[in-house]
C-alpha cells in the first residue's frame, strides 16, 4: 500500500523541495499551507494534477480542519512557520500563536489519530541563543529571539509526547537553508537591492555577523536520512548545516562577483545586529548527522553561485 | 513608595506562605487565583480586610482581565499553574492552555506594562527528564511529562523576554515542595489514606522512586533571596531543593512512625513508575543558589514530622 506523508508548511521553499522528493520516491504526500508566505501552488500544481499530492488551504492553528484530514499518515514533517524572527520581536503573540500553539495542534493531531512519526522543522541557528563556540545538540537552549523561544518550547513538547505517547519524532535544527526557490533572508534581500541598485548596498548592523549556512539539496537529503531513521518511541535531535560559516560582508561580496558587478559600495546601518533577536555568531557541531552518513555535498560559494544562476532566471 | 508586587495562583500552598512573607516585609500585594485547585481566601482573608492585598479572581488565560489590573508592578510572582503531571498527561490541552498559553499572557503583561521583573516557579522535579544523576542548571531539558514540557517552554520564552525586553526573569526550578498548608502530593495522600485506614496503605508503583524534597520555610527564603537578586537585563535559572533524596517506601515510614502505627502493610500496584509521566529518580545539584547563601534549615524526616503535627491540627 502507499505510504502517505502529510506536510505542513509544503509550499514553502524547502517544503516544495522535500515534496519533489516524497513524490519521486514513491509517496503520497498531503499538503497543507495557508500560503501566507507569498507562496503559491506553482511547485506542487503538476502533482495535484497527477493526483500524487492532496492540497488544503489552512491554517495550522484550526485544529477542527486538522482533525477533518482522513487519510492515515506514516509521518508528518512539520514546516509550517511564521518565519521571521524580526516578526517574532515586533509581534511576540501573533508567532506565538502560529508557532507554539499551532504546533501543539500538530503534535495533538498525532496524538489523537496515531500517527506515529514526526519531523519537526527546529532552528539551529536561534535555539542555542548567543554562545562563543560550536554548538552542539546537548548544550541548554538560550533563544534570544521569539522565534528560537518558540522552536526551543515546541522541542521541549517533543521531548514529552515521545515518550508518553511511544511517537518517535526527530527535530532537525537547521542552519541557516539558501537556493532555488528562497525568497527570504540575506541573500535574496541583497540579490534583489543589487538589482535595483548596482551601485550600492545598505547591510544592516555592521556586517560582521558570521553564521553557518546549507545550500537546499544538501538539507533535502539530511531530511531524507532522517525520515528512515529509525528513533523507536524517542525524540532526537539533530544539527544540519554545514561546517562553513560566512560574515555578512563576505555575502555582499560573493554576490556582487556573482552578478559581474564592481565597485558597488557598502553602506553599514551600525551596530552588531542586524536586527533585535539578530544573533552575531552561529556555528553548529554537525558530528552527529555526519555520523550517519551525511554529508554536504556544496560548499557555500558554490551554493550562491548555483541560487543567483536560479535568481537570474527568474522574473526579478 | 510602597513597592506593589503581583503574586499570580497567591491563594495555593506556596503563594499564601509567600504572601505572609511579602505583607510582613512590607509591600503591597495583588492577588489573582481562580481558585481553581480548592483553594480559597482563608490564609488572605486578613490581608484583604486590612487594605495590604487586592485580591482578583480570574483565570491566566484572561488576557483581557490581565490588562485591567491598574497598579504599577515593580515584580511578578508567577505561580498560578495547572499542578497535576497526571493531569497534564491526561489532559494534555487544558495542561498547556493554562501553563503555557496562560503563562505568555503574564510575559505579554510585563512587555505591554513595563513590569521589569519576574520570578517564575518552574519544576526542577520535572523538566530534566530521566537521568541517573543530581541535575545541574545548565543540563539540557527532556521532560518526559507535558507538565515538565510546559515549564520548560515557558522558560524559553523567559529567555527571549528577557533578552528583547529589557526584563530580569528568574526561574526557580523547585524540587517537591511540603509543609503546612499542602494539600497535594504524596505525603498528603499517605496522611488520608492512614486516617482512613492505619491497617493498609496502597502504595503507587514500587514505592523505590526516589526524590528530593524542600520544606515550605525554607523555600520562602529562597524566593525571598531571588525576589531580591540582581540578575539585571538578564535571564536565570536556580534549582532549589535540599540535597538528600527519599523513597516513597521511606516516606510511607515516616508517616506511619510519626502517627504513632505500627505493623501497617504496604500494598504496591506494582511497575517503576506511579503514573504515566512519574520520574522514578530525581536529585538537584543546588550548589548555585547555595552560593549566594541560601540554605536548607530543615531535613526531610524533621519538616515531615512538622507537617503531620499541622495535618493533626486541621479537620482531616
Amino acid at each position: 500500500m502507499e505510504e502517505n506523508i502529510l506536510v505542513t508548511g509544503g509550499c514553502g521553499f524547502i517544503g516544495s523541495h522535500i515534496i519533489d522528493q516524497l513524490v519521486k520516491d514513491g509517496y503520497f504526500v498531503t499538503v497543507i499551507d495557508d500560503l501566507s508566505a507569498g507562496t503559491n501552488l506553482q511547485y506542487i500544481h503538476n502533482y495535484i494534477k497527477d493526483k500524487k499530492v492532496d492540497f488544503y488551504q489552512f491554517d495550522i492553528r484550526d485544529f477542527e480542519k486538522l482533525l477533518k484530514l482522513d487519510r492515515e499518515y506514516s509521518c508528518i514533517i512539520h514546516l509550517a512557520a511564521q518565519p521571521d524572527v524580526k516578526v517574532s520581536v515586533n509581534n511576540p503573540r501573533l508567532d506565538f500563536e502560529v508557532n507554539v500553539d499551532g504546533s501543539f495542534n500538530i503534535l495533538e493531531l498525532m496524538r489523537k489519530k496515531d500517527i506515529p512519526k514526526m519531523i519537526f522543522a527546529s532552528s539551529g541557528g536561534t535555539i542555542y541563543g548567543e554562545t562563543q563556540q560550536s554548538n552542539n545538540e546537548n548544550q541548554p537552549l538560550k533563544p534570544i529571539s521569539n522565534y528560537g523561544a518558540a522552536k526551543a518550547a515546541i522541542e521541549m513538547y517533543c521531548s514529552s509526547y515521545s515518550s508518553l505517547y511511544s511517537m518517535q519524532i526527530t527535530s532537525i535544527r537547521l542552519g541557516n537553508i539558501f537556493g532555488p526557490r528562497s525568497t527570504h533572508g540575506v541573500m535574496y534581500d541583497f540579490y534583489r537591492k543589487l538589482k535595483k541598485n548596482p551601485k550600492e548596498l545598505v547591510i544592516l548592523g555592521d556586517g560582521k555577523q558570521t553564521k553557518t549556512y546549507l545550500y537546499i539539496s544538501d538539507t533535502i537529503e539530511a531530511f531524507n536520512l532522517l525520515l528512515n531513521y529509525e528513533n523507536k518511541n524517542y525524540f532526537d535531535v539533530f544539527n544540519v548545516s554545514s561546517n562553513e560559516t560566512i560574515s555578512v560582508t563576505e555575502i555582499a561580496d560573493e554576490l556582487t562577483e556573482a552578478l559581474g558587478l564592481s565597485n558597488v559600495s557598502y553602506m553599514y546601518t551600525g551596530g552588531k545586529r542586524g536586527w533585535k533577536g539578530d544573533i552575531v555568531f552561529t556555528s553548529m557541531d554537525t558530528n552527529k548527522i555526519r555520523s550517519l552518513g551525511w554529508s554536504n555535498k556544496i560548499t557555500i560559494r558554490e551554493g550562491i553561485k548555483l541560487y543567483v544562476k536560479w535568481l537570474n532566471e527568474q522574473k526579478y
